[in-house]
């Protein structure tokens, strides 16, 4: 059961969206920026760090609904995303990719963690300062999504189904309520 | 140095909100809602949770600044911000302040740390799901923009005088920048 009274029939961070429209605004847009912006990397380059992240902060809800959406921006693909949650280094994704992955695998677990090596190997690689900055971006933002999500423990379906539906609406519909 | 190439001369986050200003508008609008919006918690209660958090992820810009806001909303009182950081517990505010500040630790640990136990404590001070659900954001949001000024290694500032004046910009002016 959630921590506060939450709409009932809502999952994860939905719930929380729904609670709270003022906060819900701007972390929806920041998603929207974030994930599905224009950018040099890939929708679901983005989607498969923000997945990363929220495995690594064990978020059932975040992992496993990013993960669907990253699938559903690389044709389906899930078993991309399963490598990459699993063990990057050996994922078939860009030499880049599993780069920006390493920051952001510092960032979750704190900012002075990211390391100059880390970052010249990013840049080696071909990432671009915003690329990095987005890796950056988008691990520190699902540290503060994940947190969210379980600090007020949320309803958190188990359903494979469902985050594969949500997934599809993410990947197609994006993050900002449109009125 | 900043692991990118920041704008120079900015210090913080405001050289991350410059390098790329689509993600610095809602990450603005969030911290605007979230310390300054109407609220039953003052903006110095609120401004003591983002210090406090924040010195608990050792990110020194974000802790130094917030401090200063909650003591600029507190009518210059640094004491009472300083005594939250050092021991929230033998501090001088309110039980329902001293609950919160437990909830926004544990979120800060990571969100499934939050018990019934904390948040059984907080309503029995007298705390509102409002007010449990912003402490558990606020405490998140901070764990994204800690993790977002140190991820870029960006400039530091070493000196108080420089964290005062920023401070008292926060409290008066706030976060939106105004065109």
């Amino acid at each position: 059961m959630a921590h506060i009274a939450l709409p009932e029939g809502l999952a994860g961070i939905t719930s929380g969206f729904a609670f709270r429209p003022e906060t819900a605004k701007p972390m929806r847009e920041l998603a929207e920026v974030l994930l599905r912006g224009p950018n040099t990397l890939t929708s679901g380059e983005r989607e498969m760090i923000a997945a990363f992240v929220s495995s690594r902060n064990d978020c059932h809800f975040c992992q496993a609904s990013h993960s669907a959406a990253a699938a559903h921006h690389l044709s389906g693909n899930y078993d991309i995303v399963e490598a990459v949650k699993r063990d990057y280094e050996s994922a078939p994704v860009s030499a880049k990719l599993k780069a920006l992955l390493t920051i952001a695998g510092r960032v979750q677990q704190g900012g002075k963690n990211v390391t100059t090596a880390d970052v010249d190997r990013a840049r080696r690689e071909g990432a671009t300062d915003t690329e990095i900055h987005d890796a950056v971006l988008i691990a520190a933002a699902f540290c503060m999504f994940n947190r969210y999500v379980d600090g007020l423990a949320t309803l958190t379906p188990t359903d494979a189904a469902a985050y594969d539906q949500m997934g599809q609406r993410m990947a197609t519909q994006g993050y900002v309520q449109r009125s």
